[in-house]
């Protein structure tokens, strides 16, 4: 899907406030853009085709070996080259979520069914056995869901002639335990998806990878095209693992901001707030269209929202936010207030 | 295919001179790096899903429709998306060429055959009636030929069933007439692919764009992932457009030197090289490997050369260099000098 994601400020005049992608917004970046201005010379050479220096990087940082990483330029590149090396297969996608895990399937001639659960232990965490690719995003984007780490194991071992994929993007962002990389490992029929991206806000530069077992990378690999990590995009790699970024509050801090606007947006009486283990949340309004509320906070406030219409399952009023500072948070709410009296 | 591939110099230590892609080595990238260290606010927010900003401002470079321009992470996105929006259908490739095309035909089901010779006039320019797809690319890598337009012109009328795409990376690097954008745009069956990292000497950044009649375009954006591009690169497309970039010899000029080269590789007495209409060329040893040749030269004299045995259709003794600035290039020449008396 090209259109209809977050993040499209490109689409409106002045904004001043985005909720809208589930980045927080006031990371301090001074120190890998100082580094990148150093490390301008890249752009006069060929990347390496394959960023195999900042994979190895990966590696180390994860505790598992270097041919358990692929690099990719975002997450979105590692779902289109699943769903590309998968072409053909019977996919399932747990919704609501993410639109690109369903397109990229559906674009590589997958047969493509949507479950909104999973098989219970009473069910013996069976999946229907037509099934070969299960799709999870986790936490869950747009609902901030997340699945327990045991019942994930249980569901793995209960189906080893299905591949998972679960995409941890939010992984940084989230109190309760998730798998890591190299427990990950342990299964020949998992795919874990990153965000670095997400990991240090800085969407602009689009750099994800991938961890899994050796064999599993082996065959995305023969479906990889070169060169789909600029030069930047691998330095930026380079500074962000050795340095970080500033500016993020303490995870504990910013969890609990999070609930602070989720109870604030409850409040207005405008909207039910679905429940949320991570920064970002899924809102629904009592009336109206998520829709005409987006356009009019872009215009009025310079506020940008996420309309949730499109992922599958929602409807037109839906939509999503992520938190940002307390004092911008407080802003939103009042803006909606506002917008209720309208 | 990921690895293989020129400007391989991260495998070699003190690389300092490199005739190895098909890259000019001493462009002024001065103004792009401060324009680019102006904008890295850019980093903090997605980029456009598809860089719509950017293809307008190609439209108006090449004074055509917007819908006619579609940009992509290098010439490599264009190529992997043409065979994956052309997955399974019958494409021939002009050999000896770029490996990508056949790479990425393969690896969406195409079924893809070598062609080493083209319909003549005699022929009434007819390709065989079973293929949907041709690839050409012209100037070619990594002969330096070119085809006549009006050859071309003959072909693709003649041959209507066939869609046929034309890389015109190194479009910069010639005196001879290929097909502008706007002229391309008459034909309904054929796709442009151009570069910008070849045009601005910037292959750190990736940033390549088809120009095509709109339905064409239509077609591939049904293949395409988002945010393949990221920010900078569309930042740097942007700067390049309106700025350019400086030190790079007048075309003449420089195609005068990649002329004298060539004549002073032949004039060793080691190597034939082919005719080249542009900056780089194809040279055959008489004797030994080019794989032995290009890391004496690395390890001896910093010296990175292409090893071409691995186009389809040549061998072990075949190499490829770009002509460089006229000292560097007589480096070259004495270093291959050298290597014959050892």
């Amino acid at each position: 899907m090209i259109e209809g994601h977050g993040d499209d400020s490109y689409r409106y005049q002045d904004i001043r406030l985005n909720f809208s992608s589930n980045i927080y917004s006031h990371a301090d970046l001074d120190g890998l853009q100082a580094y990148l201005h150093d490390k301008m010379e890249v752009l006069s050479s060929y990347p390496e085709p394959e960023a195999t220096t900042l994979a190895a990087e990966l590696a180390q940082w994860h505790h598992i070996d270097p041919d358990c990483v692929m690099v990719t330029s975002g997450a979105t590149e590692a779902i289109y080259l699943v769903a590309h090396a998968y072409n053909g297969q019977h996919t399932q996608v747990l919704q609501p979520t993410f639109r690109e895990y369903a397109d990229a399937c559906v674009m590589n001639g997958c047969k493509v069914s949507a479950i909104y659960q999973l098989p219970t232990q009473c069910e013996k965490f069976r999946i229907d056995n037509r099934v070969d690719l299960l799709w999870i995003c986790n936490p869950n984007n747009p609902t901030g869901n997340i699945l327990d780490k045991s019942y994930l194991q249980n569901l793995i071992e209960a189906n080893p002639q299905v591949t998972f994929i679960i995409d941890q993007s939010y992984e940084d962002f989230v109190m309760k335990p998730l798998f890591s990389a190299s427990e990950a490992l342990q299964y020949d029929n998992l795919l874990l998806l990153h965000s670095l991206t997400k990991r240090y806000c800085v969407p602009g530069i689009r750099l994800g990878y991938i961890t899994a077992a050796p064999h599993l990378l082996r065959h995305l690999r023969t479906h990889k095209m070169p060169w789909s990590v600029n030069a930047l995009a691998i330095e930026a790699g380079h500074y962000l693992l050795e340095h970080g970024i500033g500016g993020v509050p303490p995870i504990s801090d910013y969890l609990q901001e999070a609930q602070r606007l989720r109870d604030s947006l409850i409040a207005t009486g405008a909207v039910d707030v679905w429940e949320t283990s991570t920064h970002f949340m899924l809102a629904q309004l009592r009336m109206g269209k998520a829709s005409a509320l987006k356009d009019w906070l872009a215009m009025q406030h310079g506020i940008l929202i996420r309309d949730a219409s499109n992922f599958d399952g929602l409807d037109n009023r839906f939509f999503r936010v992520a938190a940002q500072l307390p004092a911008e948070n407080d802003c939103l709410v009042a803006a909606i207030n506002e917008w209720m009296l309208t």
